[in-house]
């Protein structure tokens, strides 16, 4: 697909010298109106190509981390340049509309495009803006929902719910809670920080819900090798999310998950834990919302990467961002959508450009198979990793990813080596993105291939054999 | 401007059949897959033009509510289709960065060209994606700033506060507020609707943080023969604010308000009320946020409505949304960027496609004196409608925006009344919205001229003199 789309790519990596001064003086004088003290390089979008990404040095570098694991088809993808040529796209750039009273003619074919690519089971979808919005536009389904089933789906309020609201007190604004993991990543809204649970920085100093939090399981890899182990370790998770299920001391109206913890250290569960999960959400009343903002769009070799649990009944929502390029929530159950109009709302619901391209990112996957692919693909590069890894243990601790495509992770013995490791790939022209405190992800594009695979292990291995 | 942008603009509205059988049957199907229950009618954008808007029965609409307050150069603007035709445009959509971490060498040009229309005393800009986000992320920088000062401006975090964040608790998740007011309205996500409090509706069933409300002035119309009342009203309402920053049970980190309070009741306040709340909040340590979602970008007469009050010190915080067709907040002193980097950070840090569309908006806005035209049109409007006032009281209530361009708002005798009236001008060719219980808002674009006005009039007496 890569020599389809981008017949013109780079064959390698080249740096001229990094970091370059040009980019240091714009990352400086950009500082001046916008914080730029995370800036890695200033980026020449224009010259960036498929799986490379031109800095305006012209350092070119082979780019696994692609926006925060975002830009789902390489640079300049023709086929979606073609979608923002569109009179459909300049008409939803400049007259975008209020979608919840006024709604385009083409919203509903939208729609349509992003429900061809939807999780088996899931048939609506409600829209939002970023990942963090989706959740929280969950979270809201959710609390209306459990509201509504309580007060027997009626559909006024009493005077006292009314007025309790305007205060901000219960019973109009009533003590629930959303169930989280420890070392999940869910945004850094209010609501969503509060489910957010890997790193104090995205976090302090803002108040939040006292919600809880349950631990996600932490295995013994390789997983073959340690079946038992991480049995037992599945079961102790799921004891502790009934314990707090039961026990909380207010209702849990959803539990919130990510089918693989990213930027937590990418923490795997297995079909075992997920389907425990669905079973104790059953149980208990409580609904099931699978975070699929990272892991969603075809890397981990399924479209969707909790379609690898089977998980039965599906999940009562499916959240999304990122590579979509749009963001919102999947749905099923008619209960979902509020029993009283004007409660999911707001001025946009949502940017119609923005769900026309993912729409196209959804059919190109699709027709292209592009999940396939990373499978493919990722086999691949896990094999090659695991020679790596035997002949570098060190530095190559708790491979995982296996059968996920190109969502692959690995640790090192510390933090300080990871930065290190990190920043020499930079110098060899890779671009990569870690997580947790010791660990690096890879979050190539979905036109990644074998010879970028080989590119990458050939300046992993150069710079690793160095250590 | 109307006749400059739109030479083929229609001369009047022309209803066919409203609703018509289209919508109707297409406001059904999209309920399938997408809450449609708030639809009025389902539009043709490509229809659609200048302060015209075509529903799919071919029903053209004069629009004086221009999508919730959001359109600001009317339907297909040929200057904002040349902007989403530019390879600016289409880079900035099929290659959407990581902006904390991956600039676009553009992104100075984009900042600046909304630091262009900034308001005066602002030089810096953060960007969200709408306006309930805008305000959530200033508030994240009110907190970080508050506890920041707290703690002397140290850059390290005790182990206490990162280990007790990470339970949701304090001093890591510290208790702190943002007051806000009665009536006011300021998005619908967690924290977001925890400082709005104008309808129920908008955060029922939500938890949401107990934060202090305080009273907005109610004043007695028309203001120039109640500037006593008024006044009094105006220093009740500040001794209302000084008791909740002296009294509250936890620190007010900051103060947020609307320069016209626009869903909650189109509720104006003084410049004497406006710079008593900025005497207060420097004498307490409190941040000042204005929220300029609505307000912004021309219709009152000046580019950012608070303008009118000439505050000074200028405000702390500036939000935007809506018309602006970006999001974010601007600001001005440098404590305000939290003092450790990636604390105010997400994956995309807004939206490069829509800030560009910002940037182009406020130089449209700028070179053709936008700002000056709604004044204009403005004055002429409320004069008229004082006239009409003085022919049919009962159904001119306190009217309000007198010297705020087209912001102009009434109050019928009842709800009732007020939703009837709606639905006869719809039948009369007028898209008009309203506000609180019983008052109607005008929102036009800000190329509503003299003949708009004249059209909106005649439909106004035409209908009201039915009554």
């Amino acid at each position: 697909m890569a020599t389809k789309y981008f017949p013109n790519e780079p064959t390698g990596p080249k740096v001229v010298q990094f970091p370059g001064p040009i980019s240091t003086a714009k990352k400086e004088s950009l500082h001046k109106v916008f914080d730029s003290r995370a800036t890695y390089f200033v980026v020449d979008y224009k010259k960036s190509i498929g799986n490379y990404i031109v800095d305006v040095d012209g350092n070119t570098f082979l780019d696994v981390y692609a926006q925060i694991a975002s830009i789902p088809l390489g640079y300049n993808n023709p086929a979606l340049i073609e979608v923002a040529k569109s009179d459909k796209m300049i008409n939803a750039i400049v007259n975008r509309p209020a979608s919840g009273n006024f709604p385009a003619e083409e919203l509903e074919e939208t729609i349509q495009d992003l429900l061809a690519v939807a999780p088996k089971g899931q048939n609506q979808v409600w829209s939002g803006l970023s990942g963090a919005d989706a959740n929280e536009l969950a979270f809201k389904a959710a609390f209306m929902w459990y509201q509504a089933k309580k007060r027997g789906y009626a559909t006024a309020f009493s005077t006292e719910e009314n007025d309790s609201v305007m205060k901000n007190q219960s019973p109009g604004s009533p003590e629930l809670a959303i169930l989280s993991f420890e070392r999940s990543f869910h945004g850094r809204l209010f609501a969503s920080a509060s489910t957010t649970c890997s790193k104090p920085i995205h976090k302090l100093d803002l108040p939040s819900f006292n919600w809880p939090k349950a631990q996600f399981p932490s295995y013994k890899y390789p997983l073959d090798k340690n079946e038992d182990a991480n049995k037992q370790e599945d079961q102790r998770c799921l004891d502790i999310v009934e314990d707090l299920l039961k026990n909380w001391k207010c209702p849990i109206a959803a539990l919130l998950i990510e089918p693989i913890q990213s930027e937590g250290g990418d923490n795997h569960g297995s079909s075992f834990f997920f389907q425990g999960l669905r079973d104790l959400t059953l149980k208990y009343g409580s609904l099931l919302i699978i975070d699929e903002v990272q892991t969603g769009v075809g890397a981990t070799g399924t479209f969707w990467a909790h379609e690898h649990f089977n998980m039965s009944p599906a999940p009562d929502m499916v959240t999304f961002s990122k590579k979509f390029q749009t963001a919102g929530y999947y749905f099923h159950d008619p209960e979902i959508v509020p029993n009283v109009p004007y409660r999911q709302f707001n001025t946009w619901c949502g940017d119609p450009a923005r769900m026309i391209l993912g729409g196209a990112i959804g059919k190109e996957v699709k027709s292209n198979d592009l999940s396939a692919v990373c499978k493919r693909v990722g086999e691949y590069l896990y094999g090659k990793l695991e020679a790596l890894q035997a002949k570098y243990p060190t530095y190559f601790q708790d491979l995982r990813g296996k059968d996920r495509g190109t969502f692959i992770a690995w640790s090192f013995e510390s933090g300080a080596t990871r930065d290190k490791f990190l920043t020499d790939m930079k110098q060899s022209g890779i671009n990569m993105g870690s997580c947790a405190e010791t660990s690096i992800r890879l979050r190539p594009t979905l036109v990644f291939e074998e010879k970028h695979a080989d590119i990458l292990l050939a300046a992993i291995e150069k710079v690793i054999s160095g250590y």
